[in-house]
This record gives C-alpha cells, structure tokens and sequence, in this order.
C-alpha cells in the first residue's frame, strides 16, 4: 500500500512565523518599556481620526452603539459599509463593487485562494512582504520575483505564464507610487494575457489617493484592488478592509468570503470613518497628507546626516533606511532602539532575510525628534560596546597565532589613510574624550553629543597596532591593560 | 496554445452564497420588523455574560480598556488569550496547544486548507454545516457524507483513504452529543489510519462541557478541536474563537494563520470571559446548562403539540423540527415568521437544498412564550392564505377542463374518510365559525384560538364537492361566489 501523505500539506512546512514587530521576542526578555513608540507600523502620523479636532465622529458614542452590538450577529451582507467604501471611492462605485472582510491580508488570502491552484504562476515584486510569499506557497503557487520597474514591463510570454500579479501601491516597504497612467497600461496588458492583477493600495490614502486603479475595475475581472481602513485612519485595533472588483467578480468572492467577516464593532467602526464628511477629500486626509509630506522630508533630512544611515526616497507615510554602512545589522538594530522603547520595521522578511534595511514609519513631528535622539542614544552606546567586542575578537585572533583582519576585509575601508593598519578596526580607547589625539567633541544630527575620531589616526598606524596588541595579549583586554597600553604608547605621543 | 484557465478555479464556481439568516432577504423586502427576535442562532439563551449578575465582569469598564487599543495593535502571539483558553479548558493544556482566530469557520478554514490537496477525501456527516463542504470543495477535495452513526462506525478502508473527518458535537444542526467514550475510539482509529479529526465542539459548553476530546491532542497530531467563544457567552459581536491542538500541530497552524487573527477589542473581550471565575464550572455557565435543560424540554414539548411540527431529541441549546407534515415548507415557514419578527434557521443548506427542517436556538422562557404564540398566528393567518390559493388552483385546473387534484397526489391523505373527494384540498369557507358543520374553536398549544374542522366532512363529499366547485367556476373565487355556494348547497344541509 503506498504510504499515506503526511497530514499538513507539504506547502505549510515552508512556511515559518512571520512576526511583525519586535514586540514578541521583547516580552519574553522582559526587557520591554511598557509603552514603546511604535516606527514600525504604517499607520497615519496624524493620529487616529478621533484625536483630530472637527472630525465630527464622537468614539464615546460609538463605542456606546457598539456596546449593544456585542450580543447581536451584524447582518453580514454589510450593506452599509460596503456602500461607504463605495461612495468613500467614488468614481461610480456601488456597494455591488466592494468585498468587506476583517483585513487586506485576509482579502488578500482570499482572492489567492479564490484563483490559485498547484504549479500556477504568481509575480511578485522583490522586495514584497512576505504574506505574498506565504499564501502564494500554501495554495501551490510558484512564485517569480522581480523588481518593480523590470515587473511592470516584464515580456507578454511571462506574463502570460503568470495566474496572478500582485503587489502594492505605493511599494510597501519602499513606499514609491507608481502613477495610474503607468499602471493602467499594465493592468491593459494583464487584462490582454488574462493575467489577474491585484493592487494592494493600503496607504494610498496618505499618498496619492488620485492615483488609485479603483476606477478602472468596473468591466474588468482582471482587476482586484485591495483597500485598507486601519491605516488611513490609524485604528488597528480594528480588523476592516475592504476589496473593489467587477460586480461579476466581487459576487463570486463574497460568495466564498466567510460570511460574517467582520466583527459588529468594527462594522460600526469603519462604516462611521469611511463615511466621514469629504471623504477622501476630507481635512483630516487632506491635513494627514501635508503632515506625511512635510515629517518625511523633515526625518529623510535628519536620518541622512547619521553616519551609517542611509534613508532612500519614497511618496509614502514610511522609508526605507539602507543601514549597510552601519557597524550593526538591521535586526541588532531594531532590537536596540526596541530596548530603549522605539519598535521599528527590520525588513529581512522583505529582503529573504538580508538584514539591510529598515523600515521607518512616520509619527509626529514631536515623535520623531525624540526617535532621532534615541537613534543616537543607541548608536553612541552600542559603538563603545561594539568596539569592546571587536577588541575580544581582534587579541583572539592574534593570540591564535592567526593574523588580525586586515583592511583587505573591511567594509569600511578606505579610511584615514593609505597604508593603515587595521589589526583594531574598533578603538580600545573610544571614547578617550582626549582632544590631544585629535578627536573632538561634535553635535550629531540627532542633537546628541558624539565623539568623533576624525582627525585621530594612532590606532592605525602600524607600529603603535602591533605595541598596543601586545600589551593587550599579555593579559587580556582588561580596563587596566587597556590604561596601561593607553599610558605607555599613547600619552608619550601627545 | 493552450487556452489559459479561467482566473477563478474552478471550484469556486460550486460554491453559492450562503445565508445565515433570513434577515437579507426580509430587509432587502422592506418587511422586515426592527428588531426580530432571533432564534436561529446557537447563542446561550441565558443571554450575554454580562446580563448575568455577579459575573465579576463590568462591560462598560472592558469597552474603556478597549478604547485605547483601537489606536494599537494587539501582540499578535495573543498569550493571555491563549493562557486564558487553555486554563478554561483544562486538562493541563497550555497556551502552547492554543491556536487564536477570529471564528470557528476560520480555523476550520485554516485546518482544512492546511492539510487539504486536490482529490484528497473529506468525510463529512449528513447533515453538515454548508461552510464544511464549500471549504472541502474550494480546497479540492471530494466529499463524502454519511450518517452521523454509520461515519463513527465506517470500515478502516474507507477512513483510511480519508485525509480529514470533520463533525460538530454536539452535532450540527442536529444537537445530538457523542460521548468522550465514543469519540475516543473512534479518534483511535483515526489515528491508526492517519487520518485527521477536527471536531467543532462550538456548543459543548451550554450541552455537557465534560465530553470534550480536547484533553486527548496533547501527544496527537491527528486531533483539533474547535472551540466557539461567541457561543457559549452569548456576544456574537466579538469575534474569537480558538482551536486546541498538540504542540507541533499548533505550532504549524500559528505559523499559518494571519498575524492579527482576533482584532484588539475581542481579545480583551475573549481573554476576560475566558477567565471567568469557575472557568468551565463558573456559575454562569452551570446555569445556563440547568436553563438549557428545562428550557429544551418545555419547548420541544410546546411545539410537538403543533400540528404538523415534529421537534427531534437533542442534548444542546439548539434543537430540529420536522415540519414534513406542515402545509408549508421550512423556507416560507421561515420567512413568514421573519416578517413577524422571528428569525428561524430554515435548514436546507444542511439537508442538500431539501426544505423538510428548521432549526430552533433556544431563548428565555419569556421569549420562548412569544415565539410560541407567533407560530400560532403565522399559521392561522397563512393557511387562510394557503387555502385561497389553493382554491385558485383547483378552480384554474377545472376550468381548463383537467381533473382536479385527487387524493392520490395528496401527501395529507388519508384524512377525514375513506372515499372522500379531495378537489377541494383546501377548504373555500374556512374558517366559516359555524358549530353547526362539526368544527368548533380549539386552544392550540401556542395559546392561540385555532378554527379546527376535524368533524367537518362537507367539503370532501364527491357531490356537494362538485356543486361548489361549478358554483366557484362561474365567476371565479370572489368572496360573492363563496358565499353563494355556502348558501346554495351547505347551509341547507346544516
């Protein structure tokens, strides 16, 4: 008899948590602030919409309208709120057009699960969040990745291969719209190769919301756009979202949703901000859009003048940060600023597992200035224990018999100057705070107080290397060999 | 080249959607009361936990201590949740063996599309929950339903080649409960044939909480249980719910699920009537079991005195009525107690579209009363309505000059007589409150006063039937020509 097949699908097994925040791993080290500013989200930096002054919403009373919600199943066709996203929309949507479910990512899930089946093919771009991966996994798909702009101009034989092409707008973790004049001629080509193309427009609202291919899904079952609530308005706490699609479309898929996908609360909840006065016009959007635009040019600004920081542009509530050139990885990182209270996105679950970036959302500008502060809190502490860890390493390595890393391997390099020795790629002395050395005192942008060794160069020059790791090697890297090695070959100099 | 396969797979084409209730229908007529009385749901009759005196629990005090979260989202391992779950059921679970999500059709959901291929084989009960099969169905696999009975007891060849069985106990729509006993042979087998067992114990709370089979998925990766929290406490509203499992198994299964499964307001919610004091044996949920006993018996009681209602043996809140017998069938039974005010659930979508069921959630005693009167009217008043169409019928097939219906095509026969005459298989005068014919005024068991024509013949006598019915055809059913043949041929006989 041919052996049975083990009871989870093979699909599950290649799939690993995925947690979205550092919050877990913290809790268990229980070293976590107890309410730490959260960077990691990409909620609206404005706030949640009833903290906004003349929001005419009232969360007492609808909390008191859902409070009789709690014992009564909500009519699942969700009419009302299906018809305020539509009308929230616009372009001559009916609620006809609309999917409500409690998330994009359950949408998401849906409209995979709706479409895919074992060996179909899904373009994804890279980097994308690893939700795309994971469901495309579990229904059977392959997956192509590709990045963004080689996506969108990608050769009719592969797209035509393709059952699905999904990604966001704008490009989540980079934040960069693209334009619906670009995407329509896409969503034509999808359209042509039977291709479905579905749009995840989460923050579009705080970006562009012009720019949404909403209107274009009326007569087209190639079209799903996938909308959240959460974000715009920055009320996670509740689960709703919502899908535009063909009529033809969205009736299939809200045969299959489940039928009650959304909670009463939230039911009340996001009918009530989807039907805000403006809608998307709004003040508080319209207000939500000069803040994202003004904060993200203000914290680009700020975080591009920290050494090791690299922000990249974007049109979106959020930016990415290449930390490449930083002395720590961007999971050291996050869990840093985490212990000093400050949750921020490490994006190696966006870049299979490079731990390059981070993703930075933004919050107010008062937020903001207390998170730069904190970035150079951790730096200056964590570079003086990063230099005592490297020292460990470097007197191992020489005491090993092994040469000590030569400027060959070093990211870093060239600095100071040609011909250097880099057997200390990290100062044993920093900070000496001795202004004779060479090395002052300077404000970072951060406001924070650095010691810069700029115009220092003992530690790399050949000779003193060799004397000082000598005395190191003797007996370890102790605060008193490290006063002693200072005191017989540095003090001389000076 | 081969024709590309059409975006949606194929077998989301066999699913149509799915009503809960008959409330879409009824509001989409207008007709619908404002605030019907619902008795189609499973919920505890004692009404919401927070009705209940001294349940340590303060509503308004949760929904503030919501309020904050819905600016934050929740710790997506949701670990008090899940402690608090794995506490309430005991059997030395830990959270560890607790899967959150937001319903038990979503963890059935997840299970199934976990483990699910295309082709696989999924026993299921007849009848089931219309969600167990579209989820089989959109995963791929076949269905195979049987007996409740003869599924405990199928031949090893057939468990063997079934990668999941899947039933509700108590059973659903049924209410039937299956001992822990039995289930743990039957789990046995399961396990023996590699074969997955979920059971969705989502009322076993309000029925006899001591027979669950979760205590048995500690060292079993061939177990889930699905367990309700909406149910049992009454708050529909809130949407949790979690499935226990072994380690391994739940562990896979949180891998999978979606990050943010409960959103932060039932989670508070969830986690607070989870840790009830008593937990499982709390005073609230003891009497709600005591409630659901008198309250079963007094109502299955009321309602088989109907005639025409055949109520069937349950264990649960919840019980089936057979309503073969009835004038009417269990859809437009349902929707004329709708437009009353009273949702049933019409249960076709269990019974494979046959409209021969309802089932009955049980309520308060006050509520019960009231529902039991409004099946009283819903019956005068329709078969007064019945009766006239009938008539209609009958008068429309002779005039075309066919036979009339005969006691042949009748499925009321045998009635009144041996030989009787069944043209009028309805009769024209009632209800004629005329003693004299051998009807009289009845209390039915609902209360109400009901015109019974038990000792009435006239109307099924072959040669008085014929002279109405020539009387009739003259000038249709018009309330002038029914009085005309009550004048002209029975009320000389009376």
């Amino acid at each position: 008899m041919e052996e049975k097949r083990p009871i989870l699908n093979k699909n599950v097994n290649l799939i690993a948590q995925c947690h979205h925040n550092v919050l877990p791993k913290l809790v268990k080290m229980d070293s976590l602030k107890t309410n730490p500013i959260d960077f990691s989200t990409r909620l609206n930096p404005m706030g949640n919409i009833f903290q906004y002054q003349n929001n005419g919403l009232d969360l007492t009373s609808l909390i008191e309208r859902s409070k009789k919600h709690v014992s009564q199943y909500p009519d699942n066709r969700y009419l009302e709120l299906r018809n305020a996203a539509a009308c929230f929309i616009g372009k001559g949507l009916t609620y006809e057009n609309i999917i409500p479910d409690s998330g994009i990512h359950e949408l998401i899930r849906l409209v995979l699960g709706s479409t895919l089946e074992k060996g179909d093919l899904v373009l994804l771009p890279f980097p994308s969040p690893v939700e795309y991966i994971h469901f495309s996994v579990l229904f059977g798909a392959r997956v192509i990745h590709l990045p963004l702009h080689e996506l969108l101009t990608v050769d009719d034989s592969i797209l035509g291969s393709a059952k699905v092409v999904l990604f966001s707008n704008p490009s989540n973790p980079g934040g960069i719209l693209t334009s619906r004049k670009e995407l329509r001629l896409f969503a034509e080509r999808c359209t042509k190769n039977k291709t479905l193309l579905i749009v995840d427009e989460s923050c579009i609202e705080l970006c562009d919301p012009s720019q949404t291919l909403a209107g274009h899904t009326f007569d087209n079952n190639f079209i799903v756009i996938v909308r959240s609530i959460v974000h715009a308005f920055s009320i996670p706490g509740i689960k709703a979202a919502y899908a535009v699609a063909s009529e033809k479309m969205a009736q299939h898929l809200n045969n299959i949703r489940l039928p009650w996908s959304i909670d009463a609360l939230a039911d009340v909840f996001g009918t009530a901000v989807l039907s805000i006065e403006g809608g998307i016009n709004s003040s508080y959007l319209q207000d939500s859009r000069k803040l994202v635009h003004s904060q993200r040019n203000y914290l680009i600004n700020r975080i591009g003048k920290i050494y090791g920081f690299s922000p990249q542009p974007s049109d979106a509530n959020y930016f990415l940060v290449d930390v490449k050139d930083l002395f720590m990885d961007s999971q050291t990182l996050t869990e840093n600023l985490a212990m000093k209270g400050f949750c921020i996105k490490d994006c190696s679950s966006f870049f299979q597992e490079q731990k390059q970036f981070i993703r930075i959302g933004l919050r107010s500008q008062e937020e903001n200035d207390i998170f730069l502060k904190a970035i150079g809190e951790v730096l200056t502490e964590t570079s003086k224990e990063d230099a005592r860890e490297r020292l460990e390493a470097t007197i191992e390595t020489a005491m090993s018999g092994s040469t000590p890393a030569s400027r060959g391997t070093c990211q870093y390099y060239p600095c100071h100057f040609k011909g250097q020795d880099c057997t200390f790629c990290f100062c044993p002395f920093y900070a000496c705070e001795d202004e004779r050395t060479g090395g002052k005192w300077i404000v970072a942008s951060s406001g924070n107080k650095v010691w810069s060794c700029e115009n220092c160069t003992y530690i790399h020059q050949p000779k003193l290397s060799r004397q000082i790791l000598d005395i190191l090697m003797e007996d370890g890297d102790t605060e008193d060999n490290i006063k002693k090695a200072w005191h017989l070959i540095i003090k001389p100099l000076l």
